[in-house]
């Protein structure tokens, strides 16, 4: 039996457990939520305040040059580039995840269009976050061009979904819910046997899990910066493109960060080469600072001891759970297979949104998802062994309890 | 003559004057350039602080729903819609402006495609802001329905290239070069009798001149909160569809935040009603928190104060140059026609960029934009009369003694 002392002695040895100093978190919070938004690098505050006060307050219109804002999407893109398997010029950190990925679903269907013009469809799966699925029946309506969706039900279905019908595979390579995480590689080589393209949304998987898009051979990807990133509240997203495909098509969100003459004012579009031109309007300048926060914090370490971590955060939790929870309609939807686990851990629980507010009100932030899951991220930057054994003292005695029958925990929010 | 004695009376009894203690702007500085980045709101500090230490810091996910996050584009929105002749519900503020137009563009071409689907041609003016332009051009590239863009080189011509062939009609309100400013009301009659829907850009009108929608009969406006608006470097544009319109159609960049059942989770997209739908993906709530600060400057006086302030700013900067500067080339290319004009005034100098730098490097800041063009920006809420007058006295030295014709004032940045 794994004891509180064996996680302490875990916590004693971890050589990231320094790096949660920087880290400001609220005294009394277990927090298992930063697969939803990271923590706040410490750094983040002073940085903002430079932003705001010198670079606005006195620089004013200079800073476009001066503070190096004109820049900034394509310098942090390259600071975030090693954590993906990026190379320096292939991403930029801009727009949001969802606007991302109409960027290249467009792209990739426009190379498709060319190449092969009976390929309409796009295969995705039924458990994608919503977003993606959003997006791309929106762009599929626009277009009126008879593209269609085909959404398969589990990870299984795949090999068969994917056939000479298909323009583009578009996955998110850590599932929200479950957790699951794909094989990039090998379904990646599926998508071209079969002359499809591949889209990976890196949402819940940058910073969380080792990734080599070069080595996936990827087509294009997508990804957040306010999870496992930290880079704040809805700070921007980012977008890599293959450099075999990035100067083949314009992206249609053609704004004038994207040009290649920008400052010509010129009333024709003329694409930047490279990623650039994945680039659209201006961004909101004080978000995209704060990123840099958060990747100065994965500069100090790298992602192969995260993960090692981060499995073993995972691990610890599962064990933990199903030691001291066993009593409970407590249903397991994570992976117990390290390949195919990301850093967040489901259960399904029959009343999992009041167990939620239940340990949310006891400190421990875990989030829910329809339906009936309780989601647990874990974040080796700063999530502690210790930690994860309390967390899941507290579950279990809020279920052998049942605090979580009581109203206050039923009232539903808009967020969780 | 007017003196500069005259200007300081007028600032005693300019009833706007006391607003200018709510900005920090630098000492040593008349800034002229509120047109393209607006001055920083002294509040917005705290704002921002208030934002990354409490919210993101402490209130970590919960903020969603503590802090109002998830509604915080809507609220913004309804606090910014009095000031466009906007009402309750109608106007939500996220992404660029370059986004939301392609998000209304889109919508309404739509909406004609099923009115009028012969109607392919979408009209703006040559000089119309660059990223406009590009963004009809990279929807009507990706459409591949024979869209194509018509562009007039002045305002006379508009009236006749608004034919039956015509689906939109894209205007931006007050040109961004020459501060020109359309007969709103006039011109959206004009597309209307033509069977077009109007679009208007208010990037450089929002904040800064009188406007109602509602009366001009508009169809949909977008636009930015960066300028006039003070709400910092890069903060979210705002959009704005006329009620009879919101529902009719879906506009494709549809993500999450759109969805009338947003943490439903479903796989299929189902609208908001209104203006939420115009919604798409998580904002970056650190800059968009700041474009309150803004916002709440303007709650104490109202467009009307600012406008008469801005004409006679502008009138006085129009003299005055006219008057100190009248022996070098110096050509006015803003209307004297109050009705026609904005709040910035320009005048091409054969040595524009250079006369520029120099008058940076003496703390008076304009900028210029291609070709030729000195631009300068009047901000009811923090210019006075006298900076006007010193500003017009640097310009007149300048010109007197050549100073821009040293080489480092003709050093090209990439912005101005």
């Amino acid at each position: 039996m794994t004891t509180r002392n064996h996680c302490q002695a875990l916590d004693a040895q971890d050589p990231l457990a320094p790096l949660r100093t920087q880290f400001a978190l609220p005294e009394g919070v277990i927090y298992l939520d930063g697969n939803s938004l990271g923590a706040r690098p410490v750094a983040a505050l002073a940085r903002a305040q430079a932003v705001i006060a010198e670079e606005w307050g006195n620089g004013l219109i200079r800073s476009w040059n001066s503070a190096g804002w004109a820049e900034l999407s394509q310098r942090l893109g390259n600071r975030l580039a090693p954590l993906i398997g990026a190379r320096d010029g292939e991403v930029v950190i801009t727009d949001t995840t969802s606007i991302n990925l109409f960027k290249v679903l467009s792209a990739a269907l426009t190379v498709q269009r060319n190449r092969a013009p009976n390929r309409k469809v796009i295969v995705s799966e039924a458990s994608n976050f919503p977003t993606d699925l959003y997006i791309a029946e929106g762009l599929a309506e626009l277009l009126q061009q008879g593209y269609s969706l085909r959404l398969v039900n589990s990870p299984d279905e795949l090999p068969q979904a994917i056939d000479q019908d298909v323009a583009v595979v578009m996955l998110t390579h850590v599932n929200y819910k479950t957790g699951y995480m794909y094989d990039m590689q090998g379904l990646t080589s599926l998508t071209h046997e079969c002359g499809a393209l591949a889209i990976w949304d890196l949402a819940h998987s940058a910073g969380a899990v080792p990734i080599d898009l070069h080595q996936a051979g990827a087509d294009y990807a997508i990804g957040c910066t306010y999870k496992y990133l930290n880079g704040g509240p809805g700070s921007q997203a980012f977008v890599w493109v293959n450099p075999a495909l990035v100067d083949v098509v314009r992206q249609p969100l053609s704004g004038w960060f994207g040009h290649t003459r920008q400052f010509a004012m010129e009333s024709h579009y003329a694409p930047s080469q490279g990623i650039a031109r994945y680039l659209c309007g201006t961004q909101p300048i004080t978000s995209l600072a704060m990123v840099e926060c958060g990747l100065d914090i994965f500069a100090q370490t790298d992602m192969a001891s995260l993960r090692a971590k981060s499995l073993a955060l995972t691990d610890l939790f599962i064990g933990l759970v199903q030691a001291r929870c066993a009593a409970h309609e407590l249903t397991l939807i994570t992976p117990r297979e390290h390949a195919r686990r990301g850093s967040h851990v489901s259960f399904e629980h029959p009343e999992g949104y009041a167990v939620i507010q239940a340990l949310i009100a006891r400190g421990v932030i875990g989030d829910y998802r329809e339906p009936r899951i309780m989601r647990f991220g874990f974040t080796p930057l700063y999530t502690s062994f210790t930690e994860v054994w309390d967390a899941v003292e507290i579950l279990g005695e809020i279920l052998d309890r049942k605090t979580w029958d009581q109203p206050q925990f039923k009232v539903r929010n808009s967020v969780t």
